[in-house]
């Protein structure tokens, strides 16, 4: 037949706090939904429930701001605790505007807020924040190496975040961390249907993936937050060596400082 | 169960020339693979078939280039004659450096190249160029109707094109063209799980449909330029009047220009 794959989300995934196994907890949900892996399925989770079993939760009362916070807290009406936060995660200030504060993470990974989150977390008495995991690709790795074992078959593993773009409106599904997936698939010097040979296609398929699976996932209500996706092209998809921290374009490269 | 879709290719869909009426080629090539649509499906097609079938192809012997294109090629390392047309077809450079030209396409799309495109095009005996189709969002419109019309269930469609991105590298489906499709899910005043107030969450479901739909469409020799997602959730995904010249970051808020 044609090409196909399918996505669905593993079902009645509990609350995740910090300490939980990952791999241990998907393995029940999947059991308990009379679901099981197969091999070449890719496993996708939201950066939010890895950051909270990996304890990265913070009482913003814990944060001290200092000047350059306060300042740019002013500048952006945001909390000047939020604001520390963001710059203790982040290694430069790309833009900033009301409302608005885009930073390069430490990670390398550009974006608002260096992605740190209050939504869908247990503020309970005072205020919390959500920082990154932090090295996603190597959660990614160790996520996929307990889940192959437990399985017995071959996977990949996407951490996803949603992201905003410069000049496109509403965020998208993006890769944080990756393991076991070819995060980007370089075209550059083969053929194309007539033969002509093809000079600049370098292909995401780590984002794409996670955009095909924040579809299910969504961001707000869905309690979603791992995805299977199965079928996706082998070949095309799974690479033993990549990470996700390739994506990050590099500083030479940005003419978007 | 739990939230599912799937995505699948449709076969054997013919090179398609300048004239070709979609719908029909859609219809005729659903049928030879006995496969149907169903309500609630989305459509996605490459741009390049949408492009060649409404004669968007151009000989670049027809172009002259002038000053300024010639000026630009030399800065780029690209033929004049491309140049030229890259800048007939946009309002604003938004960067260049050598083999990087980053416009602002009529249409408000910011992408390197206006979306003009030399792959998988037969080039015959002189040198092609595929620009956009002029009003995507319109021919999105004709084909949904036309296919609507010819199955009699609820559909959606979108064209996608792939993109760059300024921080991240790689390229991702995006949608040029959309109808039936809800482009941008505003949650801003929803709530979250533990019932806070959402803040910044506008969801562009349209770049992850199309993005969704590239990892089967591929983008070199893969010869499946029409996509089928099946079973993503109506009330999330469909619209009647969304447009996917609603995702073009509006001028005013553009801090990357």
């Amino acid at each position: 037949m044609t090409a196909q794959y399918s996505v669905f989300g593993v079902p009645d995934i509990p609350m995740i706090k910090h300490g939980d196994r990952l791999s241990e907890v998907i393995g029940r949900a999947l059991e308990a939904g009379g679901l099981s892996l197969q091999s070449g399925d890719v496993i996708c989770l939201a950066q939010k429930i890895v950051s909270k079993a990996e304890g990265r939760m913070l009482a913003l009362s814990s944060v001290k701001p200092g000047p350059e916070a306060r300042e740019l807290a002013q500048a952006t009406n945001k909390d000047p605790r939020m604001v520390q936060l963001i710059l203790d995660e982040s290694t430069e200030v790309l833009r900033h505007k009301p409302n608005v504060l885009i930073v390069r993470h430490k990670l390398g990974i550009v974006g608002a807020h260096a992605g740190i989150d209050q939504s869908n977390i247990d503020h309970q008495d005072e205020e919390q924040a959500l920082l990154l995991p932090e090295d996603p690709d190597a959660s990614a790795a160790v996520l996929r190496d307990e889940l192959q074992k437990n399985t017995g078959v071959d996977l990949g593993v996407v951490i996803t975040d949603s992201h905003n773009r410069p000049w496109r409106m509403g965020t998208i599904g993006c890769a944080i961390g990756c393991a076991g997936i070819r995060v980007l698939d370089d075209q550059v010097g083969g053929q194309d249907i007539y033969g002509r040979t093809l000079h600049a296609t370098l292909i995401n398929r780590a984002d794409a993936i996670a955009s095909a699976a924040t579809l299910v996932m969504g961001e707000t209500t869905e309690k979603l937050p791992v995805v299977v996706i199965r079928g996706l092209n082998a070949e095309q998809t799974l690479s033993a060596e990549d990470r996700a921290s390739v994506i990050n374009r590099p500083l030479e490269e940005d003419l978007f400082r």
